[in-house]
Parts: structure tokens; sequence; C-alpha cells
């Protein structure tokens, strides 16, 4: 059975893509901690990201360094911080978050509700910054 | 100057080390969220992870992975998650983290205290399974 992930990656669900090359794919979380909240994911459907084989693994942290760079470009925050969590949708992901203060971190955190139209304005912006 | 970490590789400061390589090094958060809690660390003083270049960012999160399989098979959890956040301290570092739930993983959470003793314990029996 395809993962909510793999969905997206095919297109029968809607996101709003940062960026993609042959092995992985980047897409705005649709319930943000912050504005420019990124999921980066391979495109093989594994469930836990230490379960990916060495290789996969290091290129889909360079694949997610070059996002992070292009969201710093784009959001005002101190840096972009990373975290892997992965208790709910079976594939891996990291999550990449323009963060000014470590609470920004916070799962529990309420998230932010925005319209499609500033989802797909940060989109935009942050895709345009991608150097892949 | 050398930051916190670098005196704890270097042994200026004592720490319960968990493994080593030629470039990074791991040991126990000494205000760990939950047992086991471990920061990985490269032996470069950079401040900022994506600021590592590609093949030691690539390389220090294989690194990771096997510390995070040791981890799991000492720590009683449903995996190993991972943060980056890092605005504390200017020496990039991994937060490896034993969770059981997504609340695991919030810096404002109190955090635990152990004796020397437990700690060593913990490192002693992560240590042992580590495969470098």
């Amino acid at each position: 059975m395809s993962t909510i992930f793999s969905k997206i990656i095919n297109g029968d669900i809607p996101c709003y893509k940062i960026a993609e090359d042959d092995r992985f794919f980047a897409f705005l979380d649709i319930n943000p901690l912050v504005k420019g909240h990124t999921l980066v994911v391979p495109k093989q459907e594994t469930d836990y990201l230490f379960d990916l084989d060495d290789n996969l693994l290091a290129d889909m942290n360079v694949f997610a360094k070059k996002i992070a760079v292009a969201q710093k470009q784009v959001i005002d925050c101190k840096r972009v911080g990373v975290a892997v969590l992965g208790l709910e949708v079976p594939h891996a992901h990291i999550h990449l978050i323009p963060m000014n203060s470590e609470a920004d971190i916070n799962f529990r955190n309420p998230k932010l509700e925005l319209s499609a139209d500033e989802f797909e304005a940060i989109a935009k912006a942050i895709r345009e910054q991608v150097r892949i």
C-alpha cells in the first residue's frame, strides 16, 4: 500500500512542492509549526530514516541542506532546524523548520493555519531559491 | 577559542563517551531529555550543521545512524529521533533521542537528573553495541 507521501510524490494528492530530483522530494508541511516548515522524503518507501542504506541516507541529507539554504534566504529565521520523529507516517521524512528559538521545535505547539494562497506564495519563494 | 564540544573531544572536559572515529565524536547529553540521549559532533569546529561541506555532512549522518542502531538495542524505545537546533553551542551537533512519543522531543521538557553511575552504565551499554 502506498503511503500518503508516495501519493504526494506521484501527484495523487496535491502539495506545495519545493523541489525534487530522481530520489528525493521536498514539499511544505500542510500542518506547519512555522512558515516555511518543509518535509524532505525519499521517493523509496522506507519507514524509518536510519533503515535507509548509507548512500541514500547520506545523499538525502545533502539534498536537505540545499532546501535549508533556500529556506534561510526566504524565511526570517536564525537558522533552519532539523527534526526526525516519524511515528505517524511510515515513510521516512526530515522536517526542516525555520527557527528563531528552541521553542519553535515542539510538535505539540499549535499548527499555523495558512490559506492556500499563503502556502503557495511561500512555496514559490523557496522553490525559486533552490539549487539542486 | 575552543568550543565546549572541542574541549570534550580533546578530553579537557570529561564526558560519557559513546564512540569516535577520525572525524566524529558521540557522547551522552549531560542534560538528557530521556535516557540514552546522545550528541554527535564533528571534530571540525563548524557552527551550523548545514555549513559543513557535503561529504562531511553525509558521513556525519552515516556515523549517527550507527550510534542510533546501538541506542535502539539498549534503550527501550519505539525509535531514535533526530533533532538539530544548535542555537546554544556554536559547534554543529545532532541530538539522537530515544523516543516513545512525539512529546519526547521537546527541549522545553524538564531534563532527567541521573547519577554519574547511571550515566556511565548507559554509556557503557550503548558503547558496547556500536559498530563503527
